[in-house]
């Protein structure tokens, strides 16, 4: 249950190791110490695979990548593989350029994560049979809609044997024998960036606590879209739901987040 | 007119690519995302030049500059003037080091921007005759005034065939054959740590819906002062103007930007 | 007097520069601007020197590290330390990580700053004694108690003849001859990232105007516990909490700073 992870979030306070891009490195730490995880970023070369070793989840995002990160990702999946701990990838803009495509591509291979979310077009770009029918990214948006790209997800999570999230209005996970939706978050949220990289985030708390990694991909997007809409109630346009939203996060209670989760399939 | 701007970029939402420093990332994509556009971030030299591809506008901004990323700026204003999309520079701390100051001579000359926006002793170090007479960037604050900087902004509009904006009080926007004057903004803005930096990414999604870059930066700056007004308007202090600046790009419509813009000269 | 150095600041704007790591650069701009400082970030080796020679402190922190950036930070401190300008180190995560650890010593043996400041895991690491008494940083979070760490602050103040700050619900800053305690500061605070930073970076403000280093830490750790007290007077949970930080530091009052300052020993 998602009030069950919030309450091993906060009571365990889970250090989450990110290599997460520029953009979104103050949110997504914000968020993880909001909802009571412990976060670190760190992408040093010399350091990736000892961070790794006090970790519980390592979280890799491509957000803005280069070479020497590119690598610093592959050794700290290497390492978090060997530990058994689990790895999420947010293929940002994957299917934009072919540095990005082909990064979450050698980090599917090499590292094997257990949770992959991305948005619609990222997804797609990631299918065994993706090029001209997988259309592509705008850059970091969505060209696409989650529900028809159901197939491709399948393709990716039987391909790579890992649990696929597709976010959008409504969420689709699909793991090895069933596909969940989660229905909640608000329409202001793509108005803010990075929320996508919380929401991936989120999942690296959940998937922290909990082994099962199809639940963790869809307690984490709940727990985004949830803090989403409680803090759409009051926001007067995207620059305070950005704030109430860690503020949701905070002071979300276990009850709260039972009553409000849109969780079909689980 | 600034509507016509403003009512474009929401039902184009044209991708704006950002080679920029990392203190302004997060600030500088939610301000586009307000506003309507859509926003990327990209400066790897294996995918510069591809997601230029995709863009509409490239905005360079030199706030934290290293040597691989000024041969990312480089390249890829290569490659936008090939494609023939605008360019605007931002030239944050130009005087301050020589570095600063070099590396925006570089783009100037080897790129060809259609707008340059900085702050008065930016723009004057970048003037042909620049040297003891331009003073120096107190960092990357301004110890000089925009009108006192006028002769120096059309030197360099002259020398480089582009349209020249110098951000203060009152903002003077050099073009070939006139200057305007925009007079929107607040005292509390300089307290913002970005607000330039913003400005000049409203000036690249003004330019990549108008094709006049003298308009476009007027656009730009009337948007960033009209949001900075609105927002100081219940702000207690600097933080949270910078988010209501957000919720105020995000609600501005367009008969109230006609009604607010200070734009003389156009 | 804490006072004395508010209205200093806000008089003489003294250019701080930071080499920070990339979670807090925002935040930590803003800070200082709100304070009344002018922040610069620049760690290029080509311009680290040259923008030394501008600023009046200069505050180094490891939080995001990788090699390029350890130089840069050698080369500016050795800048500093030339120019007779303070340095003030963060190490950030020094005892999660060797290179963290190696880092935070090597800055401390090479550079000399003249104020350290971090948690009580993060001092204790660097301690003459450290190894497996020090116990390990959690990431960036202590697991320690400043009051536990005094002893090890004690002997670091001793052997880098500096004065060491510790955070912790109190913060106890070590001085050549006393030992002084800050008991500002409110518990929701450690739910923001990077606060630990800002506190650092206000000690920075402070130095550039307060010869006394004892005082500039005892000083800059006051400003911002109270500025987070004042702010959490109203937060919703740390979203807004962070944000209002920003406008209590701007709007405080030299009275009120002196009403509020709970500093014990100096």
């Amino acid at each position: 249950m998602l009030a069950t992870d919030l309450a091993r979030i906060r009571a365990e306070a889970p250090l989450v190791h990110n290599i997460t891009n520029y953009v979104v490195m103050n949110t997504t730490a914000n968020a993880l110490l909001a909802v009571g995880a412990s976060p670190v970023m760190a992408h040093a070369l010399d350091e990736v695979e000892e961070m790794v070793g006090l970790a519980r989840t390592l979280v890799l995002n491509i957000g803005t990548l280069s070479p020497e990160w590119v690598e610093a990702m592959v050794r700290a999946g290497h390492a978090a593989r060997h530990k058994g701990i689990p790895v999420v990838l947010d293929p940002v803009g994957s299917g934009a350029t072919r540095l990005r495509t082909t990064t979450a591509l050698r980090l599917l291979e090499e590292v094997g994560p257990a949770i992959v979310r991305g948005n619609a077009s990222e997804i797609a770009s990631l299918a065994p049979a993706a090029g001209a029918a997988a259309g592509r990214t705008k850059g970091v948006d969505s060209t696409r809609d989650a529900e028809e790209t159901v197939d491709a997800a399948r393709a990716v999570a039987a391909r790579h044997r890992c649990v696929v999230a597709v976010s959008g209005p409504t969420d689709v996970i699909v793991g090895e024998d069933r596909t969940v939706r989660v229905r909640n978050g608000h329409p202001l949220m793509v108005r803010v960036t990075g929320l996508g990289c919380t929401a991936t985030a989120l999942i690296g708390a959940c998937a922290a606590v909990n082994p099962s990694a199809l639940e963790a991909a869809a307690h984490g997007l709940a727990l985004n879209g949830i803090a989403g809409e409680i803090a759409a109630e009051r926001a007067q346009g995207p620059g305070t739901l950005q704030l109430y939203l860690l503020d949701a996060l905070h002071r979300l209670t276990e009850a709260e987040s039972t009553a409000r989760a849109r969780i079909e399939g689980l």
